[in-house]
Formats: C-alpha cells, sequence, structure tokens
C-alpha cells in the first residue's frame, strides 16, 4: 500500500500534467517546457513554463519534491522541531497577455518532520487558489469563488468562510493601505489531521482543490481571451503587476523563504510578471473602471 | 552657532537644489516636481520626482528630517537603544531612458540618539553612491570610481578601498549567487566621531561625496544620452532592471526597514524603475556586451 507521502507525489504530477495540458489547449499556441532540477541536499523539482503565447505572457506550473536534515534557518524561522523534513507541492502562476483575463495562482504542498529513527512525528497540509484581476467582472469573481466554494462544501461547510478569509488576510500589501493582491479565493495552512479530519481528508480536500483549478480559472480565460483592450488597459495591468511583485519580493513567505534557505531562483521567481510598470503616485481616476478594481482590492467583499 | 543637525539640514537641502538644477540641465525638457509631506509621529520630507525626460525616464532627489520615540521595532532591528531619534538624508535614485546611460544612486544621512533629558547620546554618518549600468563602458566605470577615488583621498587615502569593498559587498543579490545591483561605488554606515575623526569630519566627508554626485555622474551621461540604441538593448536594460527590483524588495535594509516603520511609501518606492521585465532563465549569449556586463557584477573589479 503507498504511503500518504508516495499518495501525494502521484497527486501533484498528475495535477501537473491535467493543468498544463487544459492550459495549453486555451492557449492554442505555446506548449509548456519542462526544466527538470536536482536540490542539493536532497530531491529536485520539475519546473514548466510557458511563454509569448496567444492568451499567456508567461506562466509556470512546478512541481517539487524536496527533503533534507533540519537546518537553523528552519528550526528559527519555520519553529520547526524535528531531524528531517519532507516537502512536496505544486506551485502555479498565470500571467495572460489581456488585461482582461485575470492572473491565477495556486499552491497546493504537504509537509512532514521525522525523528532520528525516520519516524513521522508531524505532518501538515497548506494550499490556496487566488485570483487577481485587473479590471472587476463580478460575474467571474462570483464564479471563481463559487466554484472553490462548492469543493470546500464537499468536505465541510464551516471551511468555505474560514479559507476565504485566511487567503484575504495573507495576499497583503501591508505597506499600501492593506490594499490586497486581487481578490482572493482560498488559502489555508498547517492543516494538521483531527479526530474529525484525518490524514485522508486533507489530501483529498487538497487534491480537489487542486482539480478545481481548471473548472473555476478556464472558463474565465474563453470568456476574456479576445476582449478588446486599449494600450491604456495594458499600462494598468502593468502598474498592478508591479503590485503583484511588490507582494511576492516583500511579503510573501513562501518566496523569501525559499530564496534564503537556496531553493532554486529561478522556479521560485517564475511567479514575477513579464512587463511592470512601476510610476510615482500613479493613481485611478475616480470613478473608473480602474479605482473600482482597486476599491475592491482594499475593501474585500464577500461574493457568496 | 548652528549644531550639528542644522548644519547638516541646511547641507542636504542645497545638496537637493543643486543635483536636481544639474538633472534639469541634462535633461533638457523635463522638470523636478516636488510633493512636502509630513511623518505622523514628527518630521517629513521634501520628494521630488522627474518623469518622461529626454534623458531621465524615472528619477527621485528626496530628502527627509523626521524624528520620533524609539519604537520596539526600531530597539529590536536597528539595536538601537535610546529615548529619542532624529535621522536626516538625501536620496536619489535616476533611471535614464537609454540603455547607454547608467542608473545611479546615491544616499547620505545622519542620525542622533537622545535620552530623556534630550541630550544627544549618539550619532553616526552614513553613506554612498553606487553606478548600475546596463553596458559595461570602462572608461565610464573607471571616471565614476576615480572621482570618489579623489573625495575620499582628500579626507583620508584609506577612505577609498574600504567603502568601494563595503559597496561591492553591500549591493548583492545573494539570491542569485552573489550577483551585484551594479559596479558598486562607495558605501559606508555607522561611522561614529573618533578622535581623530571627529564629528565635522563625517560631516564635511559626507557633504563632500554628496556634491561629488554631479561630477562623477553627469558627465558619463552627456557622452552617453544620444547613443543610438535598439529594442534589443532597451530589452536587456528592462531585464537588469529587474535585478534592481529584486534587490530593493528583497535585501535593501533601508527599503525594508522604511516600509516595515511606516516610511511613506510613494517615496520609498520611487527608487523603482519605470519599465521592468522578468523573463524565465534569461541567459545573455556567451562572448555579449551584455554577458561582459553580468561577469562584472558577478566578480567585481578594482577600477583603480
Amino acid at each position: 500500500m503507498k504511503s500518504i507521502k508516495e499518495k501525494w507525489i502521484v497527486t501533484i504530477h498528475e495535477l501537473q500534467d491535467k493543468i498544463c495540458h487544459a492550459l495549453e489547449q486555451c492557449d492554442g499556441k505555446s506548449k509548456f517546457e519542462e526544466n527538470s532540477w536536482e536540490r542539493f541536499g536532497g530531491g529536485g523539482g520539475k519546473t514548466r513554463v510557458i511563454s509569448n503565447g496567444h492568451v499567456f505572457e508567461k506562466g509556470g506550473v512546478n512541481t517539487s519534491v524536496v527533503y533534507g536534515n533540519v537546518s537553523d534557518i528552519m528550526r528559527k524561522e519555520l519553529e520547526i522541531d524535528g531531524d528531517k523534513w519532507f516537502a512536496c507541492g505544486l506551485s502555479l502562476v498565470i500571467h495572460p497577455e489581456n488585461p482582461f483575463v485575470p492572473t491565477v495562482h495556486c499552491n497546493y504542498r504537504m509537509f512532514e518532520l521525522y525523528n532520528n529513527k525516520d519516524e513521522v512525528t508531524d505532518r501538515w497540509f497548506g494550499g490556496g487558489t487566488d485570483l487577481t484581476p485587473y479590471y472587476l467582472i463580478e460575474e467571474d469573481a462570483f464564479h471563481f469563488h463559487q466554484t472553490y466554494k462548492n469543493v470546500c462544501d464537499r468536505f465541510d461547510p464551516d471551511l468555505y468562510p474560514i479559507f476565504k478569509k485566511e487567503c484575504d488576510n495573507y495576499f497583503v500589501n501591508e505597506h499600501r493601505n492593506k490594499e490586497r493582491r486581487g481578490i482572493g479565493g482560498i488559502f489555508y495552512d498547517h492543516q494538521k489531521p483531527t479526530e474529525s479530519k484525518d490524514v485522508d481528508f486533507w489530501l483529498n480536500f487538497s487534491k480537489s482543490c487542486g482539480n478545481a483549478l481548471i473548472k473555476a480559472y478556464i472558463p474565465i480565460v474563453e470568456k476574456r481571451k479576445n476582449a478588446l483592450f486599449t494600450e491604456s488597459h495594458k499600462h494598468w495591468q502593468e502598474i498592478r503587476r508591479g503590485r503583484y511583485v511588490e507582494f511576492n519580493l516583500l511579503h510573501d513567505r513562501g518566496t523569501i523563504f525559499g530564496l534564503k534557505t537556496n531553493g532554486r531562483t529561478e522556479s521560485i521567481l517564475m511567479s514575477l510578471p513579464p512587463t511592470v510598470r512601476f510610476e510615482y503616485n500613479y493613481q485611478p481616476k475616480v470613478g473608473s473602471e480602474e479605482e473600482k478594481l482597486l476599491q475592491v482590492c482594499l475593501q474585500p467583499k464577500e461574493w457568496i
């Protein structure tokens, strides 16, 4: 019988294949290119990158299966107690060319800790999917949140409201008056097996959330990918992409921790948007579509 | 008689005027626009920004005079011991349009600490100027370093080699195999008055270094501002600007501390370049001019 770890490794690789296939179909031009890499200290990953597509200007769908001895920096920064660790996850960021197609990000991962007899002493799951539109199209926002609510509700109706809120509280540019990166989705971390929610519960929940990416995102892309846009729409997209960069490099725990602990830089930073603008004190016009998006980032909405 | 603090405040504002004037003359089209701001808790600043010039695509020359009570975060992160603090400095970043004109950055500041009787208990100076070319033109690199060596040597011939090395060791993208942001210059921090180098020494040294910006930078701009460039040169400039963003948001102590302690976000982030590109695993061609620049960032050179 397969261990939890082995089941999860299979899951994320199947997910990587499925998602890449769906995105390629939707793009119609570019294909993902794969770079396999090995980690000094144990494990490695498969980075798959798409660029200059009809639809997707830049994107990555990465998996990694890594392990090693618990280091001082992990003990300190992650407050981890144990001798060896194992982590395995899928991480995705897609930056479309068209400003009416939102950027999407997801990450689903599990973590295990072992004592010096190689026995599992701790185990948790984390993950989430969040949407970053450049223009707020309410039916798209609703569809995205509804899809994830449906997945959560199949497991436990209490989950969506909690994980929706955690998402709103995580993707925050604190230095910009708590402006959110986008319109959220779901986010959960350190979910350890309990009596009512055992390890299979979290494995299956994470798997279902990962699978739902296609249903949550592709229909939005299909609806908007041929929308006409002007230079001014593109300009605004690049301004907002600047906020994406600020969040990822200043606040995102995964990015900062990965870079500090000798993660593979190019795989971690594939999340950064392809073209970006930083203008001094740029403010959208009051009452404009750009300002409407900004407002919903400043005050997250209950979509359902 | 003016206090040290008052002398320094006059110095940085004269410097701000002089530098802005010289840059406007050199640009020939755009003028700096000034935003004055006040800091919640004490003091404020004058942010001067230039954009869309003939020569300068985006730039800021900022001064700030700020003070307050020593907070817990300052005690912890800056290891500061005292009741009140005062800081005053000039900070400049200039991003030219033409990829053959380097970006320049400088920062000159002083810091004072007081006990609960408002007596000065500690005081130090810090500063530096560094150059970030997109193409390595050796005579420009030499001119820049020679100018700062000359200034240093007038004060003490030991200073340039030390501060040149500190600069090479500060502007480092640790997550990119210790790639430097550019070709350096000088950098010094926490310079406290000693018997041989009193407070006037450091004030005059900082003033002279600040003044030297014009002599170190403007001749390079004049020589290169009309150089012909192609889309491919611009592309490389935007890739390198991406490294500038990475350094400033991931590693620069001033930026991160400023944003964490409620500094004025727009003034701090005026340092970010106007247009930027992030491409997955971009590598310049072996033997190209782009690779030559990269190599000198990986292995800093002794210019003099």
